[in-house]
């Protein structure tokens, strides 16, 4: 099975990565953007065909190494 | 409108951070994964009603200055 899982800052933690984003667009010329978040996103292979095991396995890698769920939300899909 | 931009490493490329991922879990261990690949997420808001006109300035976001497009592939996905 395919995952793709995308984590992301939660609302209210500050991200300057976007903002730096956000300016950098500005300044090419881009007008009337807003609120640039940059978050991570990840693709893995799994030998496991179970479905439910597969999302069990993603969110614990996510909750203990991929996120830090602190400051990180993660949403995910699986693909066979 | 909300954009949401992936960009991933095109296939053939090496990456070292995807590898660090994958041998990261196998430490925690997790077994059977294979060929995981990171890459960036990207959230933005244009103030744009226009769907088409939103899709080119996101692909233009993309060529000049998100994705270095000779390493790189992007997909996006727009939502009113």
């Amino acid at each position: 099975m395919k995952a793709r899982i995308k984590i992301t800052l939660k609302n209210g933690v500050l991200d300057p990565q976007g903002k730096a984003i956000g300016h950098a667009l500005e300044s090419l010329g881009f007008s009337g953007i807003d609120d640039v978040r940059q978050g991570k996103y990840i693709e893995l292979k799994l030998n496991e065909t179970d479905e439910s095991k597969a999302r069990a396995a993603i969110e614990r890698m996510c909750e203990e190494l991929l996120a830090n769920t602190v400051i990180e939300n993660y949403t995910y899909e699986i693909e066979a």
